[in-house]
């Protein structure tokens, strides 16, 4: 009886999440409402908060959904380019525009939800840290002058200066470069960045 | 008589901005409500309507405010740094970096307000413009690999990746760099970026 109850709670909780997501990717994170939610999943509007803490956390399930597909793509876009660290590091910033611009409602959602801290901290520490874990190997042979944390750092730099040129593109603003472009630039981005070592 | 209206007008106007600032600086875009602006600047709800066409065009104007003294600061910066285009650019660089952390909410506003795309051409494209101009000439001596329209281009992406850093540092994602880094991998990056043309 508990696990009937259980595997429909689990149920019940995969189609919350289909229906938020859908949503999100369809609106944008701003418009989610939880009322619309329930009606898309087929759930009365309290059933949600027996399932999710509150909406907060709903949304953070979504963008761990997006995280993980993210990453399957990053991973194969590694093995699928050359071996050389250069290309590698252009593979993984090409999918990570690609994967913007193809579902710009889904990726903005990943950065414009603001959590508290302590779940930034236990939930997306272990599910971002990848995106970092996949730029330090190539890029530690393409600057042997860092290690350790310097390296890391780098690394770290290394994505947000890709994000910030994917994140102004999607924002359409002024300053930002067109999206018909910004594949391009971002691989030049690349390109730059690893040619060779800071004197 | 009309005068005095005018002038009446134009006193509250200031008010309201003053108040709009005042509270996105202390509690965030996302926290701003009408009510408590016009509480603030003591007048009606409905004075707010009859100033502003709605609140999104009060944001705006703060925007377009923190845009115009954030410009002054760096023009400043361009004229106090070695008149070397790498200084002149890590100078830039520096100071939107420190501009971001010292007023990390009325920064923020300038990127998480979504704005109809119409207003944003009109407005939005003669403010934000010169963000880029600054950084088009010494960037040109740098690279002058690259004219004209491959020129600006190449500033917004320059911009962007800047940007990038600043935003995930500020943002405190664990992917992005520690804030008591920021302006030096700020730095860096701008370094590593004009360090020679890309083959």
């Amino acid at each position: 009886m508990s696990d009937k109850r259980e595997s429909r709670k689990a149920e019940l909780r995969g189609r919350l999440l289909d229906a938020a997501e859908a949503q999100i990717a369809r609106e944008g994170l701003a418009s989610l409402k939880a009322r619309e939610v329930t009606r898309e999943a087929g759930c009365a509007l309290g059933a949600l908060y027996n399932v999710f803490e509150d909406l907060d956390r709903l949304v953070l399930d979504v963008n761990l959904r997006t995280l993980s597909r993210l990453k399957v793509m990053l991973a194969e876009a590694c093995e699928a380019a050359d071996p050389t660290p250069r290309a590698q590091l252009e593979a993984l910033a090409t999918v990570y525009a690609e994967f913007a611009l193809g579902e710009p409602q889904l990726w903005q959602a990943l950065f414009n939800h603001r959590v508290p801290m302590e779940v930034i901290t236990d939930v997306y520490r272990t599910e971002h840290a990848p995106l970092i874990e996949l730029i330090v190997p190539p890029l530690g042979i393409l600057r042997p002058d860092l290690t350790g944390a310097n390296l890391v750092q780098r690394a770290r730099t290394l994505f947000s200066a890709v994000h910030g040129v994917v994140h102004l593109s999607l924002l359409g603003r002024v300053v930002g470069v067109p999206q018909e472009m910004l594949v391009e630039e971002v691989r030049a981005l690349v390109q730059t960045l690893t040619k060779e070592p800071v004197a």
